[in-house]
């Protein structure tokens, strides 16, 4: 700092004044750290980038008191919540958007049950694109007026989130659009990667020895490998970090098919576990996600509900971490991970912490923004009587 | 971005590869702007920073589809719900403690009635040390859950926010408690005064003609001008913009004081608007804020709740920003000073978008970490009892 003075006004407030001039101000322009800094490794070509929302460059937090707490000297959270609408869907909604804004396309759609439909609302608005999201008829209201909020089109798909998929991606036939579903479009997976990217630059250009992640369809954990595939190929490393992915004790189909042990009811009922964002029955690229846990020498695991709101608590009070239960499953899978031995609390661990819940604030969602429905004619229907 | 090869995989999903070299990944480090970049005008002596989560470094965004609807080509939004809990308190809070870690202070305090009261529990927790907020009677309950989740100690007050305040200062004098509330600790200005040299620095070392935010105890405004004061002291630039002020109509103490009008009942009602962040009876620097507002040439002008709830919602659906209503007062502002030909279309203009309101996901309080009391003695004696 430069040399400061400091005075008491009239009122008694305190003020500081330094010795002024020119050299106090730093030199170098502001740095953008974010996801298009690896544009060379995105299928995004040369010239400027139109998506107008920063993406990426999320925090690596070295939690030095949750490190206390649990006795790992070496443990980082990847703090995903710092992204625009506070998840990691916000990668993989930017560079569908950027892609299709190049492509002149105007309508962006995905079916979802939370946060990427919330990414793909706000982005979409921001970008001056229409967005068309499907839900199942279950979305919790709340959920509906974020989207609404940001101006989206919202169809409530009566029979529920499979239904709901085929109708997005039927739609994005149909009628031309960007189609964002997972596993439907690879652009997800390439925007997801950067992560395993920042995490190796953050690190000072090395990996962790392990890196832990919630899994529901499975994009997120089959892009980091993706990513960390990619610095070996491009010869900057050459040992990547064993995955564990973890899934909520009511909603495992990954850890059963992991286990080879058959699912119960009880197993699979997305509706019972606090972690919806993770909650998905029949994941869209498990069994790519499943293959290459495999093959990094890590595991998947169930964590409890109890277990995923502690998470969140400890996030809270011990790093400073506003996380939403899925997004917390990293952290409920370490304490598992440690007690099972899969993890060792010396080792170099990652937590990748994927997003919190946002609020809708302001007024409801207008009418006829949200419509229930069964056909992809209704949805032509609704879209045709608003003009 | 390099050479890509796309194919398929057996379950159809589309996959892309690229010639892969090192050549590929960037080879600078990622950039970090953040609050600290200013030291040299911040109080904080060599070595490195301890505060651990990154603060500022806020997007200042172009929003095209924004500019468009209003006819303002040169409207840029400070987006600074992109903070660690999503508004500008973070940067005081962040300045506060990094102060007192230096100086080995183990509790923070400050009397709020949200959004720095969460910033402080956070930031306290990131950092390792304990959070005591003050705060009125009639505290919203998700406000207090957000606060315990992150383990801080509140206690209600029952006589109300100013008296939450009193205590909370008499709590700092008494216990040698890190002070943040507004108007008591001038690291609070010098941390929010950052916000200009991010603004000049991303306007390419250039400020706006005019600055539009809320105001509610004044901080903010008064920090504003104090980096902008500042900019020129370095001899950076000449001419500082003009700052117009808004209050919510319900409470509007400062827009009373500024039109020289006696303020009638309807004008003061902190509970009657959806503003809470910024509905303050009794501004802390509210003199200090209208003297550098008039110097400025700028206003203060007060907006209703429908002008602040259709901000909310322009900001979102032509914006892709979330803000609560507070935080979206700045647009609300712009409107009505354009009509008032108080702001021209084609001036540069930055809105400071200042906050969106967080939401607690996981457990409820702990028992006991919230309390009702009416005294000093009650607070020592509720955090002896936790020993």
């Amino acid at each position: 700092m430069g040399n400061v003075t400091r005075s008491l006004d009239r009122s008694g407030c305190e003020w500081l004044q330094y010795d002024y001039r020119s050299a106090l101000m730093t030199p170098d322009r502001p740095g953008s750290f974010s996801m298009w800094r690896y544009r060379k490794l995105l299928p995004v070509a040369d010239g400027p980038v139109r998506y107008p929302l920063p993406i990426g460059g999320t925090p690596l937090l070295p939690a030095p008191a949750l490190r206390k707490t649990l006795g790992t000297p070496r443990l980082w959270i990847k703090d995903e919540t710092r992204n625009p609408t506070a998840s990691n869907k916000d990668r993989a909604t930017a560079l569908v958007i950027e892609d299709g804004l190049r492509r002149g396309m105007d309508t962006i759609t995905t079916a979802s049950t939370g946060n990427a439909a919330v990414a793909t609302a706000f982005g979409a608005a921001a970008a001056g694109m229409r967005a068309v999201i499907f839900v199942s008829a279950d979305c919790r209201p709340e959920k509906l007026a974020l989207m609404a909020q940001a101006g989206a089109w919202v169809f409530q798909v009566r029979d529920g989130y499979a239904a709901a998929v085929d109708l997005s991606r039927a739609a994005a036939r149909s009628f031309g659009w960007l189609d964002r579903n997972t596993g439907a479009n690879p652009l997800t997976i390439e925007a997801k990667k950067t992560v395993a990217f920042e995490v190796w630059e953050q690190l000072g250009r090395r990996l962790p020895d392990l890196m832990i992640l919630p899994v529901g369809d499975g994009p997120t954990l089959v892009a980091l490998d993706k990513g960390f595939t990619e610095l070996v190929n491009c010869g900057l490393t050459t040992r990547k970090p064993r995955l564990i992915g973890i899934q909520a004790e009511h909603c495992q189909p990954l850890v059963r098919a992991w286990q080879d042990t058959p699912a119960k009811p009880a197993d699979l009922d997305p509706t019972a576990t606090v972690a919806d964002g993770i909650a998905v029955l029949r994941p869209a690229i498990g069994e790519a996600a499943l293959t290459v846990t495999r093959q990094s020498g890590g595991a998947m695991m169930a964590v409890t509900d109890t277990a995923l709101l502690s998470a969140v608590s400890t996030l809270a009070d011990t790093a400073g971490v506003n996380a939403e239960p899925a997004g917390a499953a990293a952290l409920a899978g370490l304490n598992n991970a440690i007690a099972h031995g899969l993890a060792d609390p010396s080792e170099s661990v990652v937590l990748l912490v994927t997003g919190r819940e946002t609020k809708a604030s302001g007024e409801p969602a207008e009418q006829g923004r949200v419509t229930l429905i069964d056909t992809l004619d209704q949805v032509e229907h609704a879209l045709t009587e608003s003009h």
